[in-house]
């Protein structure tokens, strides 16, 4: 059985493993204030051209996304966010249960356009009833969607725009960002840190055992953040094991290596898909595929295969996710192929 | 200037005016442990023929709904509602500041119906990542509801007969159920304390001053109550004032008559909208009346009366809402209609 | 049987209750933005000579404190209060339950001091855990104390002196504050508009059938507090109740007229107390005694009058509290000097 | 220079290390649905003697304390612990997020007695104010202590008594549990099982690089605490991580073994302490000592030791934490003591 239906089926990439594994005896204080972690902090700055942004390292994506959410907002405020958007679907209402209201908006292929968010922001702002309706405080979006599919840097400079027209921070989780950086899309680390004021840099899903690391680009809400992370229990007792495996990701580019493995395997799947004819629900380009399967094809896959259920239809097919990694091997890609090919 | 903006917009009924005056310099204990509150809880029972219910006294709905809810779920819960729910649109996120996210509905004419809910609640346990996402814990409505619609007594047997196969409390929001009785509903108030768990009758928007009484049918969620009033700031100090406003309400009627006075009103009403051939938005057999107008048609009721914007269209006509209550004379009532007349 | 056992035991003061009737029948809109309440507000600005004030009406002294701290905390700060406080004690929680930790401190006759208060915050900000720890926020206090006691002008500016070079925003719980202004305390409406943050004048106990005026005095903390009022079920649909009884009570001296009645009656009663040589077990100025009785008293005392149980003890004597109030007449407090003197 | 100063400041043991190493590159399925953390749960049950209890795996004590009891209370109530409590001081307010306060009962020695637990639940329960202060919903203790000290086997037995009298689920939080189980208290992890509702078993602490393992005895508790888990940012992605590590804890005696290693080394210098005749501020039998020493003393050894700072006095002495771990080396604990010796 080889799986396929998640970006977390094994560990760490094997230097991650190597440097934890040679500093593990050190003596080191707790809480994200030792050597490694500074050095990890410093990288990524440099990284993301932002000299001047707090980087926090949290341990998975909920605690993160909870964190930075409720650490914005006012009690009565809201956070604007596609439908689709995992803060809406998958974390047990992480957000609601810290006092606010998700405002959900319909989607595009998993993302909100500038003209969308302002239409809505004006609709609420200038309501009769004000005071009586959640007014958005943040605008919450991912990169990549939960579909895999991307903004283009145009896209997201109107967002963006918009955003500070009404000043509402703008927040992306980017729980996957190493396989949209691995794209030929527009956006760098660089750009992130220009277009939005707080986002986070995935590493759970992109070769970390586990760790999230949090740019706070805007001065504004920097405040008491580490507090905030020790009462959402996200302050790690041994800080460091976030230190060092971030600052591996950041040393010779292995952060873009292991998001360039993971796309280049989608990308052969995906024309193996296409060549099959068999349709696909959203187009991605980085490590998510989504496909409509037969319950027969399903059955033929399923012998050797395990994919994601993510759609399930009341009829003959089901939309299946295909999900890569920076672990996936050109054999493992291959064996995939054939199957499809076979279907 | 008439106002038919809302029904909230006069003090209260004489008649309760006159038992707070006879009463006010009485001398008694507080937070709702005195006589006139007893008596008040007993005629309740007795008029909803759940004589081992508990009934509680609260100045106003979000208080209400929020202990209610909040007293009900599990901490990683949420509660079902129409889209149109109260709770959902006009409370500012009050649910959610207690920790749980309201799951809305599509709607269809402000209600929910059981084979919907049954769709719902099976789409949510089944899926595969239930443990993700929140689990309904109870279901909310409102009768009427916010556009002045009824739910049948089929509808509302089939509702709740759904709600006990899951196991989901349901509670309805009777901030207007004086104007529901007063129709020709096929649904009393024994059948509505035999067709849910909770629910409470409104006082705030039928006569008076303030106050709604939340009668609690299913023993299982009687624990604590009062702690909770007190906790979200719903115990009155002088909660006497509730009580003697209730006992007053359920003597001789006067509840059913304030409700039949506002209802016979927005029906005089209704005809003249329909002769005049203007489109209602909804068909509503209650106090509320929701009519499509012109701008000018606006304009030239707006000379002398007051009434609600609902909801604001791009085009050259809006959704109006017309209110009626206890208090509309027929001096009023006919005053308006020959206003419509005249468009 | 005759209350001395709250200051909430009747309904309000016959002018209070002429205003109402009068006004019964008029129709305003709705939440607060009616005439009565404009015209309260211009009242209260001018007798706390704070032209610039934020002044919002709410129903209850819980909702109003909720309200409030809630609004000015970050979500990891705590509240600084006295350990008596009502906050702290007889709230149900309600401060918790907005996520925040009340942070008490030992209190002397139910006060905090400025120097203590400069040595908590010092502690708390100079700790090596800092951000393991809730920091304070804010501070809150109560004028008159849960004791009765008083605040002087001097005691009250170093407290204020401290929370402003520590910026921490000072609420002052006046629930009785008429009380504390009927004294001969050198403390006016105009020194705590200067002397505090925020800080309300309390309505329920003092008069009205129920009522709180908040006076906002920093603009740092009025955004969005209607938002706030509204999420937490305190923005009364008929605001105009609340409006129409404040200006009864700001209009000739009403309020303070209030406060002189109870503490008139009070200061007779504790004169009676002192001649028997019952000890007091604190030195109130304002409406409430805090007496220590034998069972024996307790019990003859018991026959005619309803005193508060306030600390029972193990051994053979408990403090009682004596709670006179604006509706408290000569007669009553005849009866009661009588009774204590036939002890 | 060596640190003492806590018990997190390598990373894990050896065998853990290997055991994450060798699967690295396993596929499982992810949120602790995968067999290593199977095998993990079925040892720990079979170690506490405990087949029926679930056990679930967290990564840190803030987040598990926190999910443990916002699943265990009402909405109104809070939980009682020692004023010592991590929950009550290290933990930035996390209980409080959750809407719940916490109760601080008087320690000695960082712990509560049954008796003591009796009177306040009396006190609290019997109020006239029941209703207006927080109820005590469940006991938190820790076991070691805060300043290493042990319940011995008649205390937690009767503590339990009377928590099952007042139907008050019992809570451990076993951060230390290890350091515990390893001297010769007569409680083993079977008894822990037997003696409160839910407990866990600390891992950061005591070899892991991270873990804590939640063992829910008490079947009326078991309710969806993975979506507990889920909301509160606990359920892992790689949850697998957690299996491996303590399923190689449970092997061979390895957490035991852990445990030992620090007692001894604690022991050793505990005696050197006190040969020196410095005063011991706490008895403890665990890995942590807590010792006064003055200034010039501190001074001698952070030359090449890092002690915890505990009890900052103003005058001429300080309380110090000693704490030893299950890496501490026989040559690191020689050269403390040489330097004790050489004070």
């Amino acid at each position: 059985m080889i799986r396929f239906d998640s970006d977390y089926t094994e560990g760490c990439h094997p230097r991650v493993l190597a440097a934890l594994t040679e500093t593990n005896m050190e003596q080191t204080p707790g809480y994200g204030t030792d050597e490694h972690c500074e050095r990890a902090r410093r990288m990524i700055r440099a990284a993301c051209g932002a000299p001047d942004a707090d980087v926090h390292f949290l341990v998975g994506g909920t605690q993160t996304n909870t964190a930075v959410i409720a650490s914005v907002l006012r009690p009565t405020e809201g956070v604007l966010c596609p439908e689709t958007g995992h803060i809406n679907c998958h974390e047990t209402g992480a957000i609601e249960s810290t006092g606010h209201k998700v405002l959900a908006l319909p989607h595009e292929n998993g993302k909100i356009s500038a003209q969308q968010l302002r239409a809505e922001v004006e609709r609420l702002r200038g309501d009769e009833c004000y005071e009586h309706i959640v007014q958005p405080g943040m605008v919450y979006i991912s990169q990549p969607t939960e579909f895999g599919t991307l903004y283009s840097k145009t896209e997201l400079t109107e967002l963006f725009a918009v955003c500070r027209e009404f000043e509402l921070p703008l927040f992306i989780d980017g729980a996957r960002l190493g396989y949209a950086l691995a794209t030929d899309s527009d956006l760098t680390l660089c750009d992130y840190a220009q277009l939005c004021d707080v986002f986070y840099i995935g590493g759970t899903k992109v070769g970390l055992l586990f760790g999230e690391a949090v740019v706070v680009c805007n001065a504004a809400l920097k405040k008491d953040f580490r507090n905030m992370m020790k009462q959402r229990g996200g302050l790690l007792a041994k800080g460091r094991l976030l230190g060092v495996q971030f600052e591996t990701m950041f040393e010779d580019g292995l952060y873009l290596e292991c998001g360039r493995v993971a796309v280049e395997a989608a990308s052969q799947i995906r024309r193996a898909l296409l060549k099959k004819k068999l349709p696909l629900a959203f187009d991605s380009p980085t490590n998510q595929l989504f496909v409509e399967l037969t319950r027969k094809q399903q059955a033929a896959l399923a012998e050797n295969f395990a994919l994601g259920k993510w759609d399930v239809t009341g009829g003959d097919t089901d939309v299946l996710r295909i999900c890569t990694s920076w672990a996936t091997t050109q054999e493992q890609t291959d064996a995939l192929i054939a199957a499809i090919r076979a279907l």
